[in-house]
Parts: C-alpha cells; structure tokens; sequence
C-alpha cells in the first residue's frame, strides 16, 4: 500500500484534475500495465517544453510500468479544414502524416521510453467507419450534451457560428478510447470535455471507462503567458544547449519550481531537498542551473550540458552580471521598441542619443552580446540589457 | 404567357406554399423539362389517399411536360434507427429495400406517368460518401442554423432530446438535391426546413436553388385528423372498389370538394363548373359519386367504379337512406364504445336493453350492411347506423 500511496502521489504531481481518483485507485490496483492513451495532432510537429509537461507525465507512467498508447490523429488531419475557411489547415496526404508523426515521435522519445509506448493512427479504424458508422456513432449523443462544452456554450450564446462537423469530432476522440480500451487519458485542460466523451462511449460499448488526467499549461519564459511560439516564450526541444541554458537562467525563481514540478524527473523528494538547501541560502541560481543541465541532458547529453554551463558562466558571471537587477516591463507599439527608447525607457540612459551613441561605442550588450546595430527593433521577449559596465535591467517587451 | 399563366394556376392548385415564386416563373420559362424531385421513405410502402396528394402535384408536373424524380430514401433506412430506441425500426436489407420500392412504385404508378419518372436510389451516392465525406458535409451548416427547425427549437427548449445525428439528415436530404440537380423538390409542410436545405447547399454547390413547394396534409374521413392508418380514417389506394365507393359518399360536402382540389385530375374549369351545377340545385351527393368514380377508375378500373356505384345504389338507396339525418360526434374510451350505448347515446333507441333487443331482430345496419353482434365494439370511424325503417344517425366515433 505504501507503493500505491507513492505511485498516486507521483502521478498527481503537477497535474489539474483526475476524473476519478478512486477509480485510478482501483486501476492501479489491477496489477497490470495499465493503457494510457495520448492523443496527438499530427500537423504541427515541432515541439516545445510546454508541449513535454504531458509526455513527462506519460513517462512517469512508465516508470511505474505502464503502457502509453500515442494515438497519431491522422484521421482528421486527412480530412483537413472541412469548412474550408481556413486555408492555412489544408488536408494533409499519408506521406505527410507520416513524416510528421516521425518527427514527432523522434521529439517524444527523448522524454518518452520507446519500449513502452505503442504508436497508433486512428485511421485505421476511422477509416473504416464509413457513412453508416459515423451516423451511428453521432446518434450515441445529444446536442444537448454537447452545448455544454465551454468553448460551444459560450459560442452559441453568443452567435458564433459552430459547424456541425465540430460536435463529431469529440465523439471521434471518445470512439478512439472504445478502439484501444484506454484505462487512462492524458490531455490539457482544454480537453476535459472530450476526454470524458471517451468516458461515455466507453460505458456504453460495455467497458470500464477511462480515467481522465487533465494537465495544466505551463507558462512560458515570461511566467505569464502561456507557453507558445505565437508568444515567443517558448523552450522548444531541438533548441541549441546553448539557448536553453540561456533560457532557463532568466527564469523568474517562482517559475522555476514551477518547470522543476513539471518538467524534471527528479523525484517528490529530491525537489523537496532542493527547496530545503534554497530555505537554507543556497542562491536560487545555482538550484536553476541544475534545471537547465537536466533539461539540455534530456534533449541533447550530458556534455552538452556541461558545455553551455560553462559558455554561460563565461559569458556571464566573467561579465559579473549581478543576481539582482531591476525589473522592468515595456510595452511593444506597432512593429515593436526602437533599442534606443528601449534604452531609455529601462533607464538605462538619460537620453535616445545616448543610447545611439554608447550602442556605437560597443558598451550596449544584450544577454551578455555586444549590441552593434542602431536601428535593432525589439517586438517581444525577455532578456538582459547592459550599458557600461555597471547599469543593469531584465527587460520584458510584452 | 397565357400557357405559363395557367401553368402556374394548376401547380398553385392546392398548395400550402411556394419559395419562390418569382423563381418558379423563372424556371418555367425555361421551356425545358424541370426536374422535380419527391423524396420517399422506403419503410412504409403501403400508400392511402392521403399520400397521393403530392403525387398528383408531381402528376400535374408531367403533364406540363416535366420530369419527375422519385428518390428512394434507402441510404438511411439500411442504417436503421442509430440510436437504438425505436426497436420497430431495424436496419433494411438492400432485398428489402428494393421490394418496398417496387410496392410503392407499382402504387406510385397509379398516378405517375412512368414514361417521365425516374426511381433513383440515394444509397448510390451516400453510400460512396464515407465518414470523409460526411464530415464535409457536415462543416457545411451551424449548429444555431439547424435549431431554427421547428421541431429542434421546440425540444431543446423543453430539454427533449436531440441525438446528434438528427442533425445530418436534413443535410443528406439536401445533399441529395445536389447530386440530382433538382429545380423543383415538393414535401409536406412538416419537410419545408429540410426542403430549404438543398436550397442552401445547392447554392453552395453553385447549382441553382430549387424551388420549394409545400403540400397539405388531406384530412381524413372523419374531416378534421390528418388521414394515418392509426387514426383509421384512411382510404388506401388498394382497397376494394365497393370499399372506397362508401368511404368516399361518407365524406361531409366541404370535405369532398378538398378532395376534389387535392386528389381530382378535373381541371380547375372542370371544378367550376361542379360547384356551379351545385349552386343552381344538383344534389352534392351526385358530384360525390362522380370523384368516387373518378378514383376507383384511377385505383382499379371504370368497370369497377361502375360497378360500385351500382352496388351502392342497391344498397343505400333501395334501402332509402335519407340525404339528411343527424350528425353525432361520440367520444370513445378505454377501447372504444360498445355498440348498445352507440346507438342509446345517438339517441336511435331509449336504452342499452332496447338496442341489444333490435340488434338480435336484425333490425339495426351499420353503412347498409345488418349489425348481427350484440357485444360489436366501436372504437373510431364514421359510419351511417340505422334502426329499424326510419331512424338514421351520421355518426363520428372520436
């Protein structure tokens, strides 16, 4: 009992919701691998950290010896934006869900334990459907029922138009868990509704329905936002070490527990000792820094790792860039901040034209690189602006 | 445009409503034959009456020189009820579906002018739809859209429910438009959203839209019911000459001239004339036996209108059935009314002992024909009831 005690105390790290606990209890109970299912959109395959939270937590089922079931969504990808409104989604052919699938899983795999993960496209049994199935299938909800997803409530009650086509595809996502018999289902927030279609239709084919693990979304760089290339605060996984290491050190120290309970795959206890040697005054960089050397191990090596640690302490910490600086949020108009009023309005300068000019002289650096172009525009982001050798700020341009 | 007016006048015949008019008048001077399309259910084969109101629309089509198709719903009926329910509504077998077709055309035929007819089957083109196809046809039409349909609106409102796929045949239905290319699609009035449907996925489509005629529902016997089987007030198109003759002579005068409008292939001249013969003195009941005669020679032969009307005579007339006698509207329960408290409560005997006494002396007639059971049990109808030589009662069972 004390292992299940502890498996159920990992497995709830971190995550947003567990529909229902006492059943993933008894699952867990059963004494076999247990199937939990991912399902993934195969259009866009590069990933980033935000995008691991939920592989971390398959990984974590793993480890306590279960099965994950990626389900490659390639059925829908082959039917592309059925509205054709939308001609940036157009259909995509087999080859091209193929080649995304393996990009995808390449990514996966380095979060994710190749001998314990079965990878499945849904068009194997999509396929099959036909007409017939699918009227079948979409006879087994109400509409109803599906009104009351969030997002088609607030649409509908406010004129937005929601295509017919939309209420099939959660009853697809739930056929899905029938077709593999999942006894777990990992998805984001967003999900819940979905997830419990599987539930659902999973009674009603006379099967133990699933258990449904919504995981949050983690924020990104600027602990804000979530995390996405749109925002550009994002880690993505084939970033250079380099980068990474770079980006985890500007991480505020609150968003830093944050990704070690998200992303880290040190244990409860292990996190709970480092929060212990920081109560004790151990400078909260230096707890960051291991984050980073686990995080580039993951997606690169160890040497790597060790690599960009000793770039950055180079660049850095030979810089003497201080721990503590001021903190300062801009906001970004039109096409973005000129560097100089970016200058100014961090005061970092008295003036524009002292910014111009110290740029020319080489004392401006940004993220410990020297600064040579006048005109640089900044639209987002987050990073360290130096003038001279003393005036500091973290600048976010949101 | 004399001809096109008087066109115009025959098709208005009867008709509950045009969308569109203008359209119509459009369509007609194109002076080619239209394409107009009359969806059936190939569940029921067994037409009445009732149901050949809106053949002899389609009638008037092909007689203006029109091509009529007569679309067999089979893709959905060899779907069967998806949802389960309605265990009185399994799937159909192909072999079954084309032996109900073949019923309802032999049926059909009665009316139709086989010649400008073509019997086309859905399940051709559904059928190679696919889940694929459906989805797209899906992402054609809102949600919103579809809960404009009565029915939808009313039930979501009192929180019936909706199965999902409730939603997709009216999308069939005016897919079904497209791949015909229909100028015209005539339904009841109950059909007038999903009529509209092919409109809008015909313009989508690029086709011109279809012009939408709406036909009544033909009362039955009883002149107020719509006329069903259930509530047995019905005529069917196979019933025996002798059968349809009396049905039809028990129609009220304003329920015969309906019928005229709806069911005659009298021209509309021809019909003025009938109404002026009645105004200037001819008894209703001889303008009667002309539509009895008219549909048993549609239904069988003149040889058989002739001859029921001769048997009619013998019967009624020789017996002296008056023109006149009094009309009783009685209210069954339970099963229905035992025939001594029909005749005490149409006020034909004193009492329940009276009548049991006069049906044992062969002294009471039903339609003409001699009440023998004294236990009979009347639970709907019309029907002239006689005791003895001189009293007469119409009376509905409601």
């Amino acid at each position: 009992m004390a292992q299940l005690a502890a498996a159920l105390a990992e497995i709830k790290r971190g995550i947003d919701e567990i529909l229902v606990e006492d059943e993933l209890i008894a699952k867990l109970k059963l004494n076999r691998p247990l199937r939990v299912k991912l399902g993934m959109d195969p259009t866009a395959p590069d990933i980033h950290l935000g995008h691991t939270v939920i592989l971390n937590k398959l990984r974590q089922f793993q480890d306590l010896g279960h099965q994950v079931l990626l389900l490659i969504g390639d059925f829908t990808a082959q039917v592309g934006d059925p509205s054709g409104k939308n001609s940036t989604r157009p259909p995509l052919t087999p080859e091209e869900v193929a080649a995304n699938a393996q990009t995808y899983a390449e990514q996966a795999f380095k979060v994710l334990d190749p001998a314990k993960t079965d990878i499945v496209y849904n068009s194997h049994w999509l396929g099959k459907l036909g007409a017939t199935g699918l009227i079948q299938l979409a006879a087994k909800q109400t509409v109803a029922r599906m009104l009351e997803r969030d997002d088609f409530k607030k649409r509908y009650s406010s004129n937005q138009a929601i295509a017919i086509h939309e209420f099939i595809y959660p009853l697809l996502q739930g056929h899905d868990s029938v077709e593999l018999k999942a006894d777990i289902e990992l998805g984001g927030t967003d999900q819940k509704f979905n997830l419990l279609m599987g539930r659902e239709l999973q009674k009603e084919a006379g099967q133990s329905p699933q258990v449904v693990i919504t995981m949050p979304l983690l924020e990104g760089l600027d602990g804000v936002k979530k995390m996405s290339k749109s925002a550009n605060n994002y880690i993505g996984v084939d970033e250079a070490p380099a980068e990474m290491f770079g980006k985890i050190m500007s991480l505020s120290d609150d968003m830093m527990w944050r990704y070690f309970e998200l992303l880290s795959r040190r244990s409860l206890e292990e996190l709970a000792a480092l929060h212990q040697q920081v109560a004790e005054g151990t400078n909260p960089r230096d707890i960051k820094i291991l984050l980073a050397k686990e995080i580039i191990t993951r997606y690169h090596d160890a040497t790597a790792a060790e690599q960009a640690h000793q770039a950055f302490v180079d660049r850095f910490q030979k810089n003497a860039i201080p721990d503590d600086m001021p903190e300062v949020t801009l906001v970004a108009q039109g096409e973005g901040l000129a560097i100089a009023n970016l200058l100014k309005d961090a005061q970092l300068v008295a003036s524009t034209s002292e910014a111009l000019r110290m740029i020319k002289q080489g004392a401006v650096r940004v993220d410990g690189d020297k600064l040579e172009d006048t005109k640089a525009v900044v639209s987002q982001g987050v990073a360290v602006y130096q003038v001279g050798k003393r005036k500091f700020a973290r600048v976010t341009v949101a």
